[in-house]
């Protein structure tokens, strides 16, 4: 049973991830323009529009949140509050120094300060699914970086679980507005919503295209595309267990995709025919077909090229099935999110191993990081030089100002060392 | 003689420093998608129209830069080897490990893996001015980071100084071709140059542009514009040493800009004269005659203020001379480098002390960070969960997956639990 499982090359992977935004170029930039002019007004219209609701207010009150609280089991509350102690204990974890000095030699003292974005805002993707997951994995990173407000934004008729995670997590502010708009009004600000420094989470092409074309107003974090994991395996991995990750993938979106990297072809043929066992039973079957219709598997001629064929993809999610699973990381460079072994599936990442499951896709971890504190913090270098210090590098600045034509420059040196 | 200094406010300064980049726009799209389609030969043809340089080959030989020693001072050489040499010392001490595990909980290890980038490009200026300082700040960086390939594009006629600096810091591929066309080169490719996956460095506003407008091809360092200093002094600071220090940002652009703010009304005055002063004979007296028209001081109520105010400046360079400049850092929570005490001129960060002086300016320090190591980095987490890991975590996810509609995920879990 093939049916849903074929052979890949790496080249068409790559050409088939980075899909083009610019097709909702102009509708996004109408969204843009309408809530730089109108402000709440677009929002409100906007709405209507777009997601069928007529607000009464743009704020999600203290009082719904409270009330959603009745419609969520004990055991569900439970579990949010369970995932958010452990995001919190590894964000910690990923703090550094808030400032660090040295004196690298006499009188010339270099470092480090850290500090935290003032405000940020979070886009958590709503519609017909509920990512309650999301809210933590946003929020609570930038919380244990410090930032002092963090707004929300998510499509109205919230659920009433992504209304708990946001109470659990803290949230300052939370509006009941989506797509494009949403992250206009965060990046350039309405009469209720203030602006803010940076947009991070999740969303459709509208949302991040909005992302990219805002970021002369507000940072973001990556853009991202829809969903993906890459799987390297040797003849020593559980085939049940990969054909289960590959489904929890497949199971996102039409778009997901699913690709496996192994020297050995059994192991690829076994994996084909758990999936089409798997799937047969599965309430998401429709979506996963149209995801596994891109997805496959690519036979390397040896691990050590398996590696450097998953460094090509930059897998957003990769799953590390090998005999030694930490001497295939180390010859891993590019990857989002990594999970080593057989009982570490994707999904303990998505939801309550404490990871981010906010990352790079579509080859974007060969330059973008994976959501974590250093994304709402920034680094301001810091010298203090002594009249001894000035001494040792006054020449060396003087020559080189007085060469770039800068003698103002030269100057400031010379009358501090008369 | 206060004809080139007057008192200011944050908003005015605020206002004035973030400019529009969407005047240059339409250009910088017609050149990216010339170059876009015609590849080398836009290179040489808008080479030719622009910088008015018919070139034989875009890229920059190493017979060029082996001649450039010889119109060179050794002094010089000597000066660019000692600056190569403090940078890379203090971007040394700015990396973290490149892999950390902890056991969170039995069964449970989570960490993060850092790696760099595989391929970079920087932005030098060229024009009338060299900036060999330059290449120095954004290649040393790359290269302490363990970027494999760094290449620089700089527009043609290249000063020998700044070809000497290519070579002291070991770039691996320079490029005669400048402005907007230089950016869509790195970021799309061409025959000739193959596409890097970050570009940085400072740039005119067609270069900044250009980075923007293709950050969905290669991320950029920030958006930079104009240099600008922040000073926060007390009645025991030195009006001299101030003053000196406003014109050396004053001469590099007549968009550049300062201020002073300061809770003594005399200070500010002695600057004033003091300027008025140093300004008589300087070399480029019209240039900072233009920055000083934007220029001026604020004065704060008190320290305190004084130090809520540059916070909303977040200037690109802040200096602090007050008597407890330790305690005034500690107030401070936006800027690019920071420069403490009466012996620490901003000309230290440009040239030798170590540290970088490609900054956020126009109030973008308050979401991004001077240009260090990290930025030729990103971060993969990593997690390994056992048997009995995943069996304290497990009902958890599983509650949290099934609660968001995503049956697969759980199911991924609890097969493995069987």
């Amino acid at each position: 049973m093939v049916m849903f499982w074929q052979p890949l090359s790496v080249e068409s992977w790559i050409g088939m991830r980075r899909g083009s935004l610019s097709d909702v170029k102009d509708s996004v930039n109408t969204i843009i323009e309408d809530v730089r002019v109108n402000g709440d007004k677009a929002l409100f219209s906007l709405t209507e529009k777009f997601d069928h609701q007529k607000l009464s207010s743009l704020a999600i009150s203290s009082e719904e949140i409270d009330a959603a609280y009745d419609h969520v089991s004990p055991e569900l509350v439970q579990a949010l509050i369970e995932a958010e102690a452990r995001i919190t204990q590894f964000h910690e974890l990923q703090k550094s120094k808030t400032l660090w000095l040295e004196e690298m030699e006499p009188g010339i003292t270099l470092g480090v300060k850290t500090t935290p974005l003032d405000r940020i805002g979070a886009y958590i993707p709503g519609g017909r699914a509920a990512y309650p997951s999301t809210v933590l994995m946003t929020t609570v990173a930038a919380r244990v970086a410090g930032v002092p407000e963090i707004v929300v934004c998510t499509p109205p008729k919230v659920n009433p679980l992504t209304l708990v995670a946001l109470d659990i997590a803290g949230v300052d502010e939370a509006y009941q507005i989506g797509g494009a708009q949403a992250v206009a009004a965060m990046a350039l600000g309405t009469e209720t919503i203030r602006p803010v420094q940076k947009i991070v989470g999740p969303g459709n092409v509208f949302v991040t295209q909005a992302k990219m074309m805002l970021r002369e107003y507000a940072d973001i974090d990556f853009p991202a595309g829809p969903s993906e994991i890459g799987i390297i395996a040797d003849a020593s991995a559980e085939p049940r267990y990969i054909a289960a990750d590959v489904l929890a993938q497949a199971e996102h979106d039409p778009n997901a995709a699913c690709v496996l990297v192994t020297d050995s072809k059994k192991l690829a043929a076994e994996v084909g025919d758990e999936i089409a066992q798997q799937i047969a039973n599965a309430p998401r079957r429709e979506i996963m077909e149209k995801a596994l219709a891109h997805s496959g598997y690519v036979i390397a001629e040896s691990m050590e090229d398996a590696t450097d064929l998953m460094n090509r993809i930059a897998p957003e999610h990769l799953s590390i099935q090998t005999v030694d699973a930490l001497s295939t990381l180390s010859g891993i460079r590019h990857a989002g999110s990594i999970f080593i072994g057989p009982y570490t599936p994707v999904a303990c990442g998505d939801y309550a191993s404490g990871t981010n499951h906010v990352l790079p896709t579509a080859g974007y971890a060969k330059s973008y990081s994976a959501l974590d504190v250093n994304h709402f913090m920034k680094r301001s270098q810091v010298q203090m030089v002594t009249r001894e210090g000035l001494e040792s590098i006054g020449d060396v600045i003087e020559a080189l100002a007085t060469a770039e034509g800068l003698a103002a420059h030269a100057n400031s040196v010379r009358l501090r060392r008369e």
